[in-house]
């Protein structure tokens, strides 16, 4: 699809079909995420990727508003490195640019998925880390939740002039 | 182009023929920036097209890394609203997600953009305000400089199988 279309067309997706997702598309996903533009071209992304069940419904237990998560066959926690960027906020811009490249990939494959939070919420930073033995230096931005859609969601018009301003506001 | 092309041929462009965007394109590019997603689904963004030359280059004097800025026939300066989404990190992953949208259909369009840093520098958030009129409740996340390239950037590889982890970090 021409990507004006698929950024257009993305909803959230939050119901899915058991199907698996191929390592091949996994790996365009994260390729996508990681030409991502960043502050200076650090970089500072890491992905954990998680296809085992009890791994993937450990997220429900940090975040109860991640319900989704358990019907969804894969995850993908977007982490950002402070080591590589010491400013937490850039790392947030950072992480989060890696993110919709991701989501728009996801739509672009015949996949469905949505945005969770972490960051920068503690308890659900600070429970990830936890469990999945994430080092002290990196911070869980986003969880992704994807897999084949099994909703359809219909797009609604978001286009609102009243948020244009020009030169002045 | 397919949207997974689009990702990942998109490059920082910083030189620009002095060729007009012309409305249409712009609106283009803001509405794929409001099509992103959004915590809550609160779409807090609010977008300040400069096209006059004195109030683009006035964000040079305001951010000094913005040195492109001064070539460039257009610019858009990414807003928050702070009534609309309370949480300033919510607000500024938010207003990544729109940027990444707006750089990305820029550059399906023939055009070539580069996301210039704002938040958290509080010299350029204050700056911005002051001279464009920005009310209180309102954050500049981000500057897009934009217009047609006038220059090429080789793509660089940038899968890196190193930052990819499976179920534990």
């Amino acid at each position: 699809m021409n990507a004006l279309k698929v950024i257009m067309s993305r909803r959230s997706i939050r119901q899915y079909k058991k199907k698996k997702v191929s390592k091949e598309k996994i790996n365009q996903i994260l390729k996508a995420a990681m030409y991502a533009p960043s502050a200076m071209n650090y970089q500072p992304w890491h992905f954990i990727i998680l296809n085992k069940r009890e791994d993937i419904d450990h997220l429900f237990k940090i975040n109860p508003h991640a319900e989704m998560i358990l019907k969804a066959p894969l995850a993908i926690i977007v982490c950002g490195d402070l080591k590589t960027e010491m400013n937490i906020d850039y790392l947030v811009q950072d992480c989060s640019a890696a993110t919709q490249n991701a989501l728009l990939a996801i739509h672009e494959l015949g996949l469905g998925g949505v945005w969770v939070s972490s960051y920068p919420n503690k308890d659900t930073v600070e429970g990830i880390k936890k469990y999945y033995e994430i080092p002290e230096n990196i911070v869980p931005v986003s969880i992704i939740s994807l897999g084949y859609p099994a909703e359809e969601v219909k797009t609604e018009d978001r286009f609102n002039e009243s948020r244009i301003h020009l030169n002045k506001w």
